[in-house]
């Protein structure tokens, strides 16, 4: 969607907790791979040294942010791996995975929590500055499936309610309103690889690899 | 400058390393008090535990931010001081004194540094929301006679050439030109007792104490 020339390009997988990114990242750097395209496959929040600090005063139980200063930071740690890893990498013709970016914040934060869709939106432009993906896959899955899929640690999702993400859900499939043509939803109460087979046909319907 | 009815004020000191911040600071505080006002002093960036720990990771070797980054960082310290302690000490009533707020980051990292005024000020709107500062001093001073004032610790000033903070000056001063109403040049290369006379002066002719 940015105006930039693109050598490379920029894909993003979001969802709940439970709908299964990690599996679907891997399988899609692997099939882009075996597409002869260089990958790099990134995440957020982390991923880079800044990142990781910033991850960790937010899990301070003294740092306490208000929810515009949470905003912030995770901004600032897209910031940093958008110029340190995104840019460069798609300059250089990578093709870019990551597991989360702008929509995590927009259906988190603008939908689920206080601060309201166009306010984060607002912030989310100053820091991408035109770089918003290519294409992002929305893994959907009700929230109830999702804690069940969940084996690996229930903490996470058990510690904000089923309410707020039956909330962020919704706000995910809202952003298919606001950017129809980047956003592809996906129905992930599917398989592993029914799942995986929707994305590589709506990738490869997308004329990215052209 | 906000649109909020403000039961107390918010003044903020802005100016280089050495143009002599502190000092005024406690006096305006002294005098404030003395006119039977409720004073709190406050300072950026710090000032909470959220951004005392954001200033340690700005101050990391490891974190290496870049600009945008940077500046969302000192936006976040920003928000939280504002939410936790300023907002609530001006419904309260209270006389806000802050050393460095909002200008600093338009003067150093928007005039001084690669971001660009423009860019640095959509952030800081976005962070505000409203709640500019009533009336700013901003202490002139040529960087040449501030180094010479800096005995406490000369590596500040002198990590940045002289040549930076000739710009941040001239940043501080094209300020006046956009919040002509809001800001106050002050003659910093004055004694102390004549600079805070000075603002003294301003402040009462302000009408802030009516």
């Amino acid at each position: 969607m940015g105006k930039q020339v693109r050598k490379g390009k920029f894909i993003t997988i979001e969802g709940i907790d439970g709908a299964g990114k990690t599996t679907q990242v891997e399988k899609l750097c692997e099939y882009i791979k075996n597409k002869g395209k260089r990958v790099i496959r990134a995440r957020e929040p982390g991923g880079t040294a800044l990142g990781e600090q910033l991850r960790k005063v937010l899990l301070d139980p003294d740092s306490n942010p208000v929810s515009t200063a949470e905003a912030l930071i995770y901004a600032a740690s897209r910031a940093q791996i958008l110029e340190k890893l995104v840019i460069p990498a798609i300059k250089e013709g990578f093709f870019v995975v990551c597991d989360r970016f702008v929509d995590s914040s927009l259906a988190y934060q603008g939908f689920a929590r206080g601060l309201g869709f166009n306010r984060i939106l607002q912030l989310n432009k100053w820091v991408l500055n035109g770089y918003w993906p290519d294409i992002t896959f929305v893994l959907d899955v009700d929230p109830e499936i999702a804690l069940k899929r969940l084996t690996r640690g229930k903490d996470r999702l058990e510690r904000e309610s089923l309410e707020f993400h039956i909330k962020v859900r919704e706000g995910f499939l809202k952003l298919k309103d606001e950017f129809p043509e980047r956003i592809r939803i996906i129905d992930a109460s599917k398989s592993k690889d029914e799942i995986f087979k929707d994305i590589v046909m709506e990738l490869e319907r997308s004329g990215i690899f052209n």
